[in-house]
């Protein structure tokens, strides 16, 4: 039986670099060492770090005039480190918020500054993305704040916010490398790495190096970007296993095509799923049309007591971790870069299967 | 050829940690799932990371009015995280400056705290431990904060402090579970896990429950004690995979028949060595004898410009990472638990061959 992992994160990984990890667990390239035995310091694990720089840099189009840091902390962490990082002499943070991403990060960013919530769609049950016309940002804001996919309500941005001289700052941790976007649009992108880029406790900090300068005196100095971007990462012991296996994910996507290929991959998956699931009454997703998410897919079955029959009958059938966030309920299958299509398939089959046996 | 890595961290583990973590990679335990791919809300995680807190709890006997945290950051994270927890309404935190990693500590507690250096050894370079008797602690400190093994100087308590009622706060990083401790005498022990416990990017907090309730505004709620405890570290995603690791080393040293057992060969490892470059003239090593670090064995030859030939040499009998930190040079073996005898013993032969050939 195949065996398909929907999980929202930590999430499947493409099966080539699980293959390629077990091979050199004990012994990478002849080194005698496993890659968790690696001084960081050492000339073995700066190729692997330079390669996962590098091949990160050329997927998403990195510009040299932007820093790329492997840290620490997850994206909540980071929810902190990011204000700590870029208040300088400034007040005011203004956040656009689209469900419960956005309201983590505008917890934390309340312990450092003032917060201006320009544009909301809680309204409506944080079901859409705010239009831009609608968002009433501040004069002068330190930077404007989106989490461009949530990764709980299901909810994505497919189109890039433009915010003038303000720094842009995206939560891009659940669809960062699912399709090409343009980073000079953006002052900071940062994602936790445990969705489409690796194991759990790497985060990506893709920094544009003229913000560098406006850290807080009490920013950490393991999460303080200027000291890290000087340090290479460096400052302190990255996690050196967790940026060996992105790195092997990078290396996954170059022979896939880049973010083009997987982008045109991922579409296919996402209309697979979400034209099943309008197709019947029996399911449903709240979310509207045009921004609905291509990697995070709630939904609910019309009769709730259902819920522990399906999630049983998936998996027996291999389809496992479908169960939705806690705080929503209902399901959610997430169907990141390392989902093949055949997992999908294998979803919307299931999903006629029990509309007939229990619709 | 066998190989031994002596590298200070990230560093050698057991064996047979390596072969169960290859075996396991794409289906742990019939699952279907790599670690790397679970949910850290699943049974499956749930089940790892409860055992490894077990584990963990009988090795070191830790009470339980004490939590253990599963955190990111490292040490120099912890560094600020620790302030951040634990000043309260004090203002002053006393240190004991015994190095590098000292002052890496004090650093970071300038930003939130003032610093009262209560006994320090930089008067003899770090090469020993300051006795108690000299000790000025203040009346009102937060906490007095060691640094019980320092990395970089090999310099490392073989008796336990006494401060009263005031919190005793200790950097273990690199010598935690290489020998039974007295958790009750301390009120936070926290340590990296890449030297004696698992990958980079793991840290380590056991902290007295009594004492959560003294967190600063200012702290992230990724690294906020007492909302982690009461998360079970979950209030963000845990570094999942490297907590399997750990849970996986916990296991091999239970088999090994516990820290009283790994103490006594990490005695006669050190031992070996020390006695092996105490005999040489060719050989030296700057610590006072009853502080020696059992962990981290820094020493330099006689004459540096034979450097270079010494580690190619070692290198080509595969005895790896012997180089010394880059802020004193010359040479560092650590031989933390998972170094074999057989690799101590190849290291002093190899020392002896040289001598002979270069002395």
């Amino acid at each position: 039986m195949s065996i398909f992992n929907f999980s929202a994160g930590p999430a499947v990984l493409p099966k080539e670099v699980l293959r390629g990890a077990a091979e050199e667990m004990l012994d990478w390239h002849g080194s005698g060492m496993s890659v968790m035995e690696m001084s960081h310091r050492g000339p073995e694990f700066i190729e692997i770090v330079e390669a996962a720089e590098a091949d990160l840099r050329t997927l998403m189009s990195v510009g040299g005039d932007y820093a790329i840091l492997f840290l620490q902390g997850g994206a909540i962490g980071e929810n902190a480190i990011v204000p700590m990082n870029l208040l300088g002499d400034r007040k005011t943070i203004d956040f656009i918020n689209t469900g419960e991403w956005s309201k983590k990060s505008i917890k934390e960013a309340k312990k450092y500054a003032q917060v201006n919530v320009a544009a909301s769609s809680e309204d409506e049950n944080f079901s859409y993305v705010p239009k831009q016309d609608r968002w009433k940002l501040s004069d002068d804001a330190a930077y404007v704040h989106v989490c461009t996919n949530e990764t709980i309500g299901g909810v994505e941005y497919h189109w890039t916010p433009e915010v003038g001289a303000t720094p842009l700052v995206a939560d891009m941790s659940s669809h960062i490398l699912s399709r090409p976007i343009d980073v000079s649009k953006y002052g900071v992108i940062y994602g936790g790495a445990q969705k489409n880029v690796g194991p759990a406790g790497l985060t990506l900090v893709i920094v544009r190096k003229d913000l560098l300068d406006r850290a807080l005196a009490i920013t950490p100095s393991a999460f303080h970007w200027k000291e890290q971007a000087e340090a290479d990462s460096m400052l302190n012991t990255p996690p050196t296993y967790a940026i060996y296996i992105a790195g092997l994910v990078f290396k996954w996507l170059l022979t896939q095509g880049g973010l083009a290929a997987i982008e045109k991959k991922n579409v296919a998956k996402a209309k697979l799923l979400y034209d099943t699931l309008d197709a019947s009454s029996f399911y449903s997703n709240p979310v509207r049309k045009e921004d609905r998410s291509r990697m995070n897919v709630p939904f609910k079955l019309r009769d709730e007591a259902l819920d522990a029959a399906f999630l049983k009958g998936a998996q027996q059938r291999g389809l496992l971790q479908l169960k939705g966030h806690r705080s929503v309920g209902g399901m959610r299958a997430s169907i990141y870069n390392a989902m093949p299509i055949e997992g999908v398939q294998a979803l919307v089959d299931y999903l006629r299967e029990f509309e007939r046996s229990h619709g």
